[in-house]
């Protein structure tokens, strides 16, 4: 069956050229963050449950979580929680299968609680957060959708966003909080926290970077200690940023400090996330799949975090969208910029978009009937492949926030 | 002080001119917007409190509630929800002011439960909904803001984002849900429910809307009342889009449904709200503030249900970035298409932003330097004014979804 | 098959002869009982849409409820709860019958709401108190037993306890509490709470009586009103006793009260129950089965409210035992107190315990084999009609608490 | 000042001459232990956090604990959980002290985590068990009573009742529980889980103990050797019970078993609690302080568990009852019962109760003025030295069910 796809000449200032850009990212330890992380953790290792134990995934969405902040004491040197975070995952999970009962509640809590430890590697589990569970079980047509031995169909009438390449900010606002997390973190300040968030704004050559850090107190002695951390980070992101671009770069870490105050007026934290001290977190209101939220960009309000990566075409359109995005820029030449959009049709095969739209922006000069050629087979070729999503979700291979 | 309003010719297709547009909106009795309503229903009842008893609004943001589905069994004439919805009010108040305690959590639940009384009206309070409360204390520091007699600084970095004027699409979508509920529900099909999705693609001049209203049980005698009930309702859809265009419309009404399933292969619930039976819901995960989720126009991801209209700037942002897009719309000749967006610098006032940035699409031939200082001239009023906004808020003025 | 009944010659001081004894009830609105109050009222409303809708009672516990107390700003003319009380209704109750669902946790809900609304007038149920659900479904097994024919078999080893007839001090004490309910506050002062404590001890034949009543602040105008009430309550009180006593009796009410201090040093309550103030309640924690908390006295720890009827014989005996031990002392002459205990064995029929023990103290000179031979009689045939207990519960014949 | 102690001659059948007499102990994993265990173990976490902190115990109450009960799938040689069991604490604490925070919901909540991972040695505090915790703060006026330098006033009018000595069948169904978890499940069956009821009934000379104890699967690998554990059990219990008595002794040991009927027909559990299945708990519903469940025995209702030791004089006068009972055993001669029964007066000075009552049963033939002057002697040393208890209860050495 032939497919709905529309690949479309766009007449638009490609990014780079416009005047002002803003690119947002909020790191793993933002609550919001954690709230995604959350969310596909317990649908990595529901899957994970489902395929030991049926052989196949069934159905499941567990992509609600609320995160409620607590209440803590940060110290140099110590500092303390004194009310635990209170987390309740919230979802659906098919809690049976030919008569065995699957533990979903017991899985879902074990993972969640992995998988914080893991990631807020300061968080106490055993006093600095409590992790609430209520999963009921989903709609019963929704889970005949997992039995049927063709592709799936659709669970909604939904839309999937993505865009590619990356802009030189974009690749900044990204690679900084990465950075300071897996390289300067482990190698050098250990009381950098997990919740760091960066907004860039570029005003056409000169880039800003608003950073704002939590510090985990135990790692930090004194004041001046975190004085000099956050300008020896504030040196690493400037330095980071010349990988990216020749542009003016600025940046700002903790601009709200006044150090002068003592602790509690600078943005120390006893576990490195500020969910412990009045920031409550939801999934899906932080990044988007590709890790950023970029205004001037096309962006789906979907949630792509614990949805069930079988027949959730919030989370499959989403992935999906990207990766073609990005494939498009890899494979079509003389291109500047590629937003895919995806729309589905509830109950419609999933690899039968209701319309697979490309919005290209060609350089100067640039063949469009070529790029619209080969761009259509990119993007034939993965609907045709598009259950290769589902396994890379599985194996954990793609990020969803 | 002079503010960083920067005017930007945007050189790009006028979305009417795009071959591939779409529009969704969530419908008020949607989870999402369901919980969007109650977090913004219990703000404005604490800010009705607050200045009651104080005089001024005090700090709070209460932007996060969880709604956890319910089960229920749907019948013609009738049916009754199995197990109530489970809904988390969640956020930061105020609780106390010069010695006297704030009533924060009973106002917030009453508020809630009446919101939800008075907009799902076929919902049971009794037996239909658990409305359970966590409602912290906010950090002093921010509460600090409140106390000051002058213009409130910033309580984020963080950005808003509005456009104008909507497109056709745009407006069909939007009145499609609205006109639905406030007047073919009203005066002549009481089984509408408030749940109600509406998408809409536009493929160059045919635009097709996948409509999915959960119809009300009790006010649905049987299998051909539904149908004659869907009939009616695509009719009025039809009817309806022709104020707002000449293009081609198509209109889909639950489409998922088997009516020879009977009625649990039908959109049927008990409530009005899929709520009832699958579908949990978040605050920020739907409409934006205008209104509608719009992937191919600039999107904030920011909730601006729920957080107080003082000095979150995430919400007076949103707010003021749509009415300032409209204004320009409505003040300045010769143009097509207008986005808004404002960038807050925490700690800063809020009336001047770190950038405020409009990028205009002028019709063909106009002068821009016109469109320029006239645009200038409407968003440096908005920010000198901008506690209009906040006014609007409290008063009820203003939709945040 | 013979039952194994005995009755025993109990040598001991009868209890009006004893120097000291202590009897306590603690009134509907006290924490405890409210909890207790719940856990029967959802047992009822459960038992009724079981037999309305599978025609016999299904297997259910609701035997646990949790109060949490709330806040309060109790004033003369007003007040308000600052903080709702947070009830967790907790329980097992078989959810679905031959494939039908049963709303157990919505019949759950509107049964406690009602309750509530009901028992403790001035509760305002929209921002006064949450009621939150957890219900369980029970262990297969024990749903076996309800399906079968004969006479239900036991769901524990577990015994129940009962004692007859009431001391003078008992009858006091119970009345206390009943008569400025149902007749005071009705008649003439509305002001008096459900929150009654009642602590009677009797020192050989004075009797002293402390009562803690929460009065409630929007029926009580001012200091002078509340201790008018006060001196009314407290004749009433000693009117009241000479109806069952001619020994001395004091009486003291709220002798905590510091009249010079304002409202915030006398038991004022905003609800009528002290716990929107500080007290948690649970159930089986208050009074026995017979409305009494006797030290003086063999009771059972088993909680009765909540129970099902069938064959929960932790509530059935204590029920039974009650009654068999009022039965003996209406039908056999010469004895001043009885007292029973019995004792089941799990999975055996209910009519048939390991022990059916009376302790008899008969009065002086009465001739024992009579007594014993008559009781035997008594005790055989409650046993042989135990099924009636369960219908007495089903129809609210029997009070739990 | 004088107090008000009334030893009293008690004219009554000797317990072990009676004919019938029922004792039950709840084992450490019973559900409603549990919950009494979590209960005390959080109040000694807070008890030692305030004497770190603040120098002195603050007010605190966590008296109140709700277990709603998981699902389980056991199985010979391992199982799982399904569904966690989820664990509320409840209670009141004081939670800031001259200007500084207590994070005393962060202590109980890791007192509790730890007390259940040493219990309940099964456990899986990662999947198993979701820890909640509502901690509200005390009222005002309560909280002044621990600043005070004197003896602490009564928080309330209430009772504490004691027994001593124990009867044969108290100490064999004490000594049952004990036995069996702290010898022969460390020394030879694992398989042992620590939720082990003993109920027993005494009919003249026979002593009849029927014991429910649940196995954990993962220790047991199957029927038979399920089978050659209870054996072995049993054995153990009947050699146990020579110890304390000459009399007949029988020993049941999980009844309701149908070995015929494979792992689901017999008591077996994954985590050695019934609570992981069906069977909720609540603090103060099994055993009172001495350990036991002695209907033929003064008994208070009063939970003794998480109260706090300083003026809950529901918990103090409990504890205090039965030490005195003890001492006045151990020092007088000629007795063979003391009920000891202590009534306090709310705001009074706790070694002041309003009576001090004490019933004996003498020898045949004892002089009792002697009895009366030498247990007044006994009673009025314990009051003088009340804080006693107090000192007891903080270093542990007081055990409360």
């Amino acid at each position: 069956m032939i497919r709905n796809i529309k690949v479309e000449h766009l007449h638009e200032t490609p990014i780079e050229k416009q005047e002002i850009e803003l690119v947002e990212r909020k790191g793993i330890g933002h609550p919001d963050s954690i709230s995604d992380g959350l969310a596909e953790a317990v649908s990595r290792a529901l899957c994970k449950e489902y395929i030991d134990k049926c052989g196949t995934v069934l159905h499941h969405n567990t992509d609600e979580t609320q995160i409620v902040a607590g209440r803590s004491k940060p110290e140099f040197g110590g500092g303390e929680v004194i009310k635990p975070i209170y987390t309740l995952l919230v979802g659906r999970a098919t809690k049976s299968f030919d008569g065995m009962e699957i533990p979903v509640e017991s899985v879902a809590l074990e993972a969640a609680r992995d998988y914080v430890r893991n990631t807020i590697v300061d968080m106490d589990m055993e006093r600095d957060m409590i992790i609430d569970c209520k999963l009921g079980t989903g709609s019963s047509d929704l889970r005949d959708v997992f039995h049927r031995d063709h592709v799936p169909m659709a669970n909604d009438t939904s839309f999937g966003v993505g865009h590619a390449p990356f802009s030189e900010l974009e690749q900044i606002v990204y690679n900084t909080e990465r950075q300071l997390l897996t390289d300067l973190k482990k190698k050098k300040i250990p009381g950098i926290g997990e919740d760091i968030k960066v907004m860039g704004l570029r005003d056409k050559d000169d880039i800003s970077l608003t950073i704002c850090c939590g510090m985990v107190g135990k790692h930090i002695d004194d004041m001046d200690h975190y004085i000099n951390a956050k300008e020896e980070m504030t040196e690493y992101v400037l330095d980071l940023a010349t990988k990216y671009t020749e542009r003016n770069v600025y940046a700002h870490l903790n601009t709200a400090d006044d150090v002068e105050g003592g602790c509690d007026c600078v943005f120390l934290t006893v576990t490195g996330t500020s969910a412990e001290m009045g920031d409550d977190g939801s999934v899906g209101r932080g990044n988007r799949s590709n890790g950023l939220i970029t205004p001037s960009r096309p962006m789906s309000m979907e949630a792509t975090s614990g949805k069930n990566p079988i027949n959730h075409i919030g989370k499959i359109y989403n992935l999906l969208a990207t990766q073609m995005a990005r494939d498009v820029v890899s494979t079509v030449d003389e291109l500047s910029d590629v937003h895919v959009k995806l729309l589905s049709q509830i109950g419609q095969p999933i690899d039968q978009p209701l319309v697979a739209n490309a919005q290209i922006i060609p350089e100067e000069g640039a063949n469009f009937a070529n790029i619209r050629s080969e761009a259509e087979v990119v993007m034939d070729d993965w609907l045709e492949n598009i259950t290769k999503i589902t396994d890379m979700v599985i194996k954990g291979e793609l990020d969803t926030f």
